[in-house]
């Protein structure tokens, strides 16, 4: 591997703005890529505004990357110049290790290397996302974009896709199988998707009466205000698997009462405290699951853009001028965008 | 089915105590059977202290019965006098659903009749369990005891025995797997059995340093102090499996910490709510599952009876009078019990 300069150096040597600059010279196994689009994710937000502590600054976030190749090192067999591929929340983890093995890199033993705000394994330069005009990762941690796709609407594929498809699939989700989707934001709305790909009957619960419209429009079968005590009641009992998309602190009891037996809660979106607490009794009496799920791995997030371009699946977005990204985390904090929203990268590279 | 007095009806006619009496004429599916061992669960004692409300007295407790048949309906095929017999916490249940079809009759779509305190689907009456001369079982809920079990020491296996075999079994515990058994009670000795038989190496984790000798006598290859906190976590991420029998309010995120990526925590003993509350994020990042666990259908049943008298397995139990019932209650409170009483249900006909 050759030596380079951090990030950080190169920007303080260059007196340019982060994203204008090579982010290092070729490993043997990098592929460099010129960035067309990058989608926006919510967590972008709590790095940027340092939620979870340990933002290192300037941070550049972005890890719903799609673009093409300009240039891969001498090792690189599956990419060449002018591809179009995807980067997700990953950019390398120890390859060795029996989750690598596995090809569940995002639970590498030793810790993947998250696409920005994270330390590259061989320089211990911080790592930068998607918000830029190129990336240079490591070809483990490329995917290749199916001729066909939608590039900006796959941008996010690499993140709300492979975090909603993948649980789905670890638990076969298959034809006739009752799916509720809990929340109908980014993440949401592509659960929808898989889940009707995967045949299943799917069911959108919204709090909100005023959202049924555009559930159905979104391919619900059924439609749950998840206010209405009666129709949680009268839910009892009928779901083979919820996919909560929910990331704030929630109660996920009346859920878990909509299970049949041998049902499964999947959360992928709360990381915090269960509150009000989970009664044991509805997991034991009824042998339900509770689960949790993260991304997917490598070959599951080369699968998930496979199955969406046999499907004819992309994400709803809308796309964006990098110059207004702090009007769209407003837009996103009050839940304002259908469903996703995309950076167009031209419009980076139009205002060097 | 023939008509027949309640049991109450019975009880207020013959003036004789609930225990002395024959249950019912025998249904054409039905099973009699002389009650020799019954084991004593902790449930027992919730019902005679109606704890979660709903005792209707009087109450007749045991749902670990061991015994043999006296007499048999006119369809049944399967048992014959003389046959040495089990019945653990169903009687009945609807037959027709999902759930029945499937041999998982404790999640009966129609609820499960069970052994007492229960109602009777035919006539209503009140069902009676174990502390008693007979009971009277129709024949689908009647497990055969195989040859070379020890009678009065295979009875807890219709309770205890069947609520820790069957996750194992569900979740597919197999040779080499990691598996942490919580709680050295009646449940979780059992549960170190039946780990061990299928082949995986078996930690057990306990309060007390002074019960680890005791620990590796029931056959754990490993003991952790759970209220050691580096032994704690220098466990952090070796598991494939908990089973957590403890029926009282506990911290599950110290435990869930010890799983590996995709480990699953199976509780079997706890109904209340988690408190403190569950850590989501435990579950999300490494795609964790907690999971609950409710006895085993009636197929599931009759197997773990066949795997103990092939494996050699029984509950080590101690054996009791009917007439210190009450202190044995006492003791079992304290958890001053190793690590099941039994029944001799002989006292209770001396005692006639």
């Amino acid at each position: 591997m050759s030596a380079t300069k951090t990030y950080a150096a190169q920007a303080a040597d260059s007196g340019l703005a982060p994203h204008n600059i090579e982010r290092r010279e070729l490993r043997d196994d990098d592929v460099a890529i010129e960035i067309d689009y990058c989608g926006v994710c919510h967590t972008d937000i709590h790095y940027v505004e340092n939620d979870w502590g340990g933002t290192i600054y300037p941070v550049v976030p972005g890890h719903e990357i799609v673009g093409h190749v300009t240039a891969v090192g001498k090792n690189v067999k599956n990419f060449k110049v002018g591809d179009n591929v995807g980067v997700g929340c990953m950019v390398d983890s120890c390859r060795e290790c029996a989750a690598c093995e596995d090809g569940l890199e995002q639970f590498c033993l030793n810790g993947m290397t998250p696409t920005y705000n994270g330390e590259d394994r061989h320089d211990g330069s911080v790592t930068y996302g998607g918000y830029s005009e190129r990336v240079v990762v490591s070809d483990r941690f490329v995917v290749k974009v199916p001729d066909g796709l939608d590039k900006a609407a796959a941008a996010p594929l690499l993140c709300a896709g492979i975090t909603t498809y993948s649980p789905l699939r670890h638990y076969g989700v298959k034809k006739g199988d009752k799916v509720g989707v809990i929340g109908m934001g980014g993440l949401g709305h592509m659960g929808v998707k898989f889940a009707k790909a995967m045949g299943a009957e799917v069911t959108i619960f919204t709090r909100s009466e005023s959202k049924v419209a555009e559930a159905k429009k979104q391919g619900a079968d059924k439609v749950i205000i998840s206010t209405d005590e009666k129709q949680m009641q009268d839910a009892a009992g009928y779901f083979d698997f919820l996919l909560d998309t929910v990331p704030v602190k929630h109660d996920l009891n009346p859920y878990i009462n909509c299970l049949k037996y041998d049902g499964t809660h999947i959360v992928v979106g709360l990381l915090e405290s269960v509150e009000p607490p989970l009664e044991m009794g509805q997991l034991v009496l009824k042998r339900r699951v509770v689960a949790g799920s993260l991304i997917g791995g490598m070959p599951e997030t080369q699968e998930v853009l496979d199955f969406c371009a046999e499907h004819d699946i992309t994400c709803d977005i809308e796309m964006l001028d990098i110059q207004n990204i702090n009007d769209a985390y407003e837009r996103m904090k009050k839940g304002d965008v259908k469903y996703r929203f995309v950076i167009d990268m031209q419009s980076l590279k139009n205002a060097d």
